[in-house]
């Protein structure tokens, strides 16, 4: 298989020289080059809160924007990035979580891989021996597979978008400890996703994808880090937009009730797909979702929970309720998701 | 040369695909999928203004967000949306031109290829019959190449974000029909870009590459539709990111002097580059400028200003005025770029 050029100085300084750009570009994040942890620069807006919730979450590199380019106003206080499609270490985590720390206690946004949820789990402890109290939020809002390669239960993907933008939102309005936390776990129960991937993506250094694809062929129900998927389908001569809407939906739809429910959704590219394509197929997951009797209440099409330069797509709904639309709506400012600040 | 798997449904309807998908995400937006023609929908926020000057941009498709992406307040009032990679024809360009008009008048944002220049020539002959005023704004920003495949002169590229934002805000204040054009126009003379190919793309239905490039080769000064750069090169084998910021920026600097000055800076992705890697070069751009004596002002890292799926970049700068820091920062609702609304 062909392995793309990476425009990358040195493949193993990806992550750290990543971050020395965001730095250099985001002077409202402030970003700890040592833990790879990037958090609000509070001194730049003056909006510190204390009694606030933080809010941090994190995970492997190769994300992005997830979730670096989500810290910020209404939304994530820290993240914690680890090496590329590896989970951050416990001392990671606890920086982060110090660094998003203000005196209401701190909510964890973990994807549900054994490695984030062993290490989140550890930070938290090590954060409890410093008096700050955690509460986590377990995203596994995958259909696709039951465990798989990195996952006991279902993996996080892009549901996670929802729970940190709302959970930011609640956050930054006060909202407590515990509450921010159940909330969560709501956000989780009503989010639901399905990806498919039109070829692999190398993670820097290596020499080979991570798995083979071959051109004609794709992977239903793919991962974010290129574990395998459901099944493996000859792509259609035509249609395949809609053949890749159908399957995504049919699969949300066959886990949860889609009639008369008010939806966020997100059409979201792996990082290699267009927008021109990502387009295309909004059209005919929005043709789906309304023959089943949804509304799209809100929508977001791009390229915002990512595995490095893959082609595919996913597809991610929450069943909204008015609070959560008001917390969608409410404000955000971050490098990769902005509006109303 | 290898051709992705295109995430579409007929590749001959790839561009009205994607318009009827950004409609069904975008109630705030009208698409006309007759003339393919996207603008402001004002029965949406109830935002019209009459003697507003409107302003109107388009060109070839598959350079997705650019230009249908910026429609909304703050920016574009309409975007003709050509086949890929093809201009919009006359009729295009007038009902996009008739959409934007409130009896102010009209600015054409046009970048500068043979074709995009005499169809919007034509197009503003068409209007100036039915009593719409039109002035054009031709944006020549990239120092690569003079003359290419497809233009007389400097071709458009990444400096028409900058012209776009900053006069949609200057016609949301209600500056007059000939002060935005002329503001335009400066914008145009202090914008300067360069861009990297790092892989081909493929247009829909066509089964080989626009051009060829090898593994292990970079085409410096690369154009939006893949047409030739200045020449192509062996990508070293470590600092591939450091190498195309210290070409592009020196590629600028050769033709602008930058020791001093306030930059609006624009590190773009090509389509299918990952922002791992952007966030790599924005970190390697910001040195060189910084190196040269120019100041950061705001930056935006990014898929902006696209070739389909292409890999690689481009660096564009805005040397920027107060009058201009302030357009930008005013308020921008579009589906790719939004903030303070």
């Amino acid at each position: 298989m062909h392995v793309p050029t990476k425009l990358l100085d040195d493949p193993a300084d990806a992550v750290t020289d990543a971050l020395r750009g965001l730095a250099a570009v985001h002077p409202e994040l402030t970003v700890d080059l040592e833990h790879h942890v990037v958090s609000r620069n509070h001194d730049h807006h003056g909006d510190h809160r204390p009694g606030k919730v933080g809010l941090v979450s994190g995970g492997g590199s190769g994300h992005e924007p997830l979730h670096a380019g989500f810290v910020g106003l209404g939304m994530l206080d820290a993240a914690a990035c680890g090496a590329v499609f590896t989970s951050p270490v416990p001392d990671q985590v606890l920086a982060a979580t110090t660094a998003a720390s203000s005196g209401g206690g701190v909510v964890h946004v973990v994807k549900n891989y054994t490695g984030d949820v062993l290490n989140f789990q550890m930070a938290a402890e090590l954060a409890d021996d410093e008096d700050i109290a955690v509460e986590t939020v377990l995203v596994d809002d995958d259909v696709a597979v039951t465990d798989s390669l990195y996952t006991a239960g279902r993996r996080g993907t892009g549901g996670t978008l929802f729970v940190e933008k709302v959970l930011g939102a609640a956050a930054e309005q006060g909202m407590a400890l515990a509450d921010v936390a159940a909330l969560g776990r709501d956000v989780v129960a009503r989010s639901r996703s399905f990806g498919v991937a039109l070829s692999p993506c190398t993670t820097p250094g290596s020499d080979r994808p991570g798995f083979d694809l071959e051109p004609g062929e794709m992977e239903l129900g793919i991962g974010i880090h290129g574990e395998p998927g459901r099944r493996r389908v000859p792509v259609p001569a035509t249609g395949v937009a809609r053949e890749v809407a159908r399957v995504s939906v049919a699969a949300i739809a066959d886990d949860v009730p889609l009639d008369g429910e008010e939806l966020l959704l997100l059409v979201n590219g792996m990082g290699g797909t267009p927008l021109l394509e990502l387009q295309v197929l909004a059209g005919d997951v929005v043709t789906e979702l309304t023959g089943r009797g949804a509304r799209i209440a809100r929508a977001l099409v791009g390229n915002h929970v990512t595995s490095l330069e893959m082609a595919g797509a996913m597809v991610s709904v929450c069943r909204a309720t008015p609070q959560l639309l008001q917390l969608w709506d409410a404000p955000v400012r971050t490098p990769a998701l902005r509006w109303g600040a």
